[in-house]
């Protein structure tokens, strides 16, 4: 089976990937990681261009407000179990916030730019209240405080308390990293959602499902299971060889469009080393480096954006279970450009299949079976 | 934009259209309308053949016993609002329905085909219990009767007593008709959303949300919303001619892969003469009688699968709203085969899109954008 390799399922202008580069509207992401903001990237990936000055406060501001959660959010939240798979209370919680948005089957312009601000900032909120909830404390509410970013406020919703500028930093550069990445499968099934004229929380609802596969999103999670496992980097070596030997997958390595090596990792890696260096214990980055450098040298493949976002995290102090979380609340910037771009101009994405199965069967009665 | 339009994106040996001709497993649509029960199509979808009679008999109490709900989805169910969508609704209840299973990530033969049967079973259980709640009814537990078959216990369900044989009967054709589809919008994103190797229940949470859209399984209701406007015979020819006149899409009419009709059609419109007739108001079936004939002289579009399970469903006294819900209910079953197919074999569904944006722009500071 080809899983649509190379194929071109639609046209976009929201993001290119050729020889290698990745642009988001035109711009590199090399650009992108050390001058925008996550706010500039999403006002760049909805409406095409930069924002300028005013534009960009008036956008931070919409979010932050919108983050505020409608209280049965936390009673949908209080009848989970608190071990209850983090993404599946996520899809559930965005699935569920339908209810409480009146402007759901209104599509235009102005009304699908509101939903989107909602169900961004609300993304971010709902993840912060997973971890409280299920930590038996009570979530944060956004609107007491002034924020200075969606990283900030993310993360001071999940501790609690202010973060320290150095996180905040680490965590905006992680969501400019992950916003958006073509047609890969969560943003693709998106798309398909949306073609049936199904509205936009449907669309983010597919994606949330698609991101939780081992190949896709959580590849982050498992990437973070298997540098505890290894534990120093001493057994580094037998362990990889081990995966090797035994064709097994190693995590937060390969992909499908990249061949010679993914240009977000390496802005990930030096984040990686930096909070590494900074909080002192640099063990995961030196683990993660000589892993890097085995799968390498012995299978050709090169990390992917997974691969050191899984110690940047941890360095923050997020939860793991929680890393595929982070990477939907930043992705949701992309998808929702998508199914945009998708409604803007829309026609039903339904391929064919090749049949292989039995060829004509005639009717059995039951006596006959 | 091609919407995959004739693109093949899987091989598949559970469904084939060919020559305007629908095969589940090789037999025929027009012999499984009149010969197979619900119970035998997903047992065949499922299994690739037809039960035998002891397994007939083991499938449909396996499916029974398993329509007893977690009581939680009663609490979810009692935070929604009564008007609140119904397809989201249901949506949000199966992702939630997660949290009550222990097999989510075991991704053996037993236990995919056990929590096959689960989520088939508590679909049904949900759907009717959606409406119980809304309307201010005690849901009705499934485990103090015995049903014949899941159209009597969805019907029984629904309605809190023991359906007429020609409800079960119309109610089964339904489900029959409806199962499977080859690689429609909603069975392809389940595809797409499992091919990440996430679990089952992302695969339907994707499916129901696809199916949800108007150019899909929503097409039902807004067919009968269409019969309810125009409300009388002596109407009709003047709404269509309006309707063609200013370009409207005529609901339940067009299919992307049948050009010279959909085969599910002629089966529907018979049951809903039969419901008709039984009814003694044939109001309904007469108008889209006429519908059916102005649209074919004037656009040469025929009918597809929706258009008459308007008239049939309504004939049964179903709330409008959930038409959908049972589409969805029905396609659980093709969903299902079609998710553990692409599972026994998977490979990322991960295709490129063709990018028509800006070229290579340079970073602008703030001042001067
Ligand atoms: C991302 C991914 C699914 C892309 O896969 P794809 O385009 O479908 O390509 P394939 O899975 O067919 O892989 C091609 C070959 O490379 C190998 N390969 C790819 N990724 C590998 C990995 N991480 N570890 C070991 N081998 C790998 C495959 O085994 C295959 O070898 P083969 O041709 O000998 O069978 C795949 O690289 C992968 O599974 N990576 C690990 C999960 C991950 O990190 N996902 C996050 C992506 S951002
Ligand atoms: C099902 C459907 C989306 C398939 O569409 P598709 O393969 O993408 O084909 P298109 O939408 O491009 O339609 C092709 C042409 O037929 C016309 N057409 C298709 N279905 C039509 C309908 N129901 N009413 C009026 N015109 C229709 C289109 O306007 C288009 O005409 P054009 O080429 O002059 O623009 C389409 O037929 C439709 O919208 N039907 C109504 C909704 C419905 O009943 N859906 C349930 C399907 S089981």
């Amino acid at each position: 089976m080809s899983g649509l390799t190379g194929v071109v399922a639609c046209e976009t202008s929201i993001c290119s990937i050729e020889e290698g580069i990745l642009r988001y509207r035109g711009y590199t992401i090399d650009d992108l990681a050390y001058k925008a903001s996550f706010e500039e990237i999403i006002y760049l990936l909805w409406y095409g261009r930069l924002p300028n000055r005013l534009e960009l406060i008036a956008l931070k501001q919409d979010l932050t407000e919108s983050a505020v959660l409608p209280p049965k959010i936390y009673d949908l939240l209080r009848l989970y179990a608190p071990w209850g798979n983090a993404m599946a209370k996520l899809r559930t919680c965005v699935s569920f916030l339908t209810h409480f948005d009146d402007e759901v089957m209104d599509h235009s312009f102005a009304a699908d730019h509101r939903k989107a601000v909602r169900i961004m900032a609300r993304m971010a909120a709902i993840v912060a209240a997973i971890e409280r909830i299920r930590t038996d404390l009570e979530p944060i509410e956004p609107d007491a405080i002034k924020f200075s970013s969606l990283a900030e406020m993310f993360l001071w919703l999940l501790k609690g308390e202010k973060p320290e500028p150095i996180a905040v930093k680490a965590m905006d550069l992680c969501l400019v990293l992950h916003a958006e990445h073509e047609l890969n499968a969560s943003t693709f099934a998106s798309r398909v959602t949306v073609s049936t004229m199904s509205d936009i929380y449907s669309g983010i609802v597919s994606a949330i499902g698609t991101l939780k596969g081992a190949l896709h999103g959580n590849a982050n999670e498992q990437v973070a299971n298997m540098l505890e496992e290894i534990g120093d980097i001493s057994r580094v070596e037998e362990y990889i060889a081990a995966k090797i030997a035994n064709q097994e997958r190693i995590m937060g390595f390969g992909h499908r469009v990249y061949k010679n090596g993914d240009p977000r990792a390496k802005h990930l890696k030096a984040l990686a080393k930096e909070l590494g260096e900074y909080s002192g214990d640099t063990r995961w980055y030196d683990m993660s480096e000589k892993i890097e450098q085995i799968v390498y040298e012995s299978k050709g493949l090169r990390p992917n954006v997974d691969f050191y976002s899984a110690s940047v995290y941890t360095y923050l102090g997020i939860p793991r279970d929680l890393f595929t979380l982070i990477f939907a609340t930043s992705r949701t910037s992309g998808w929702m450009a998508h199914i945009l771009e998708q409604h803007d101009n829309n026609k039903l994405i339904r391929p064919r299949a090749k049949y292989i199965g039995k060829k004509h069967q005639e009717w059995l009665p039951m006596e006959e079976r």
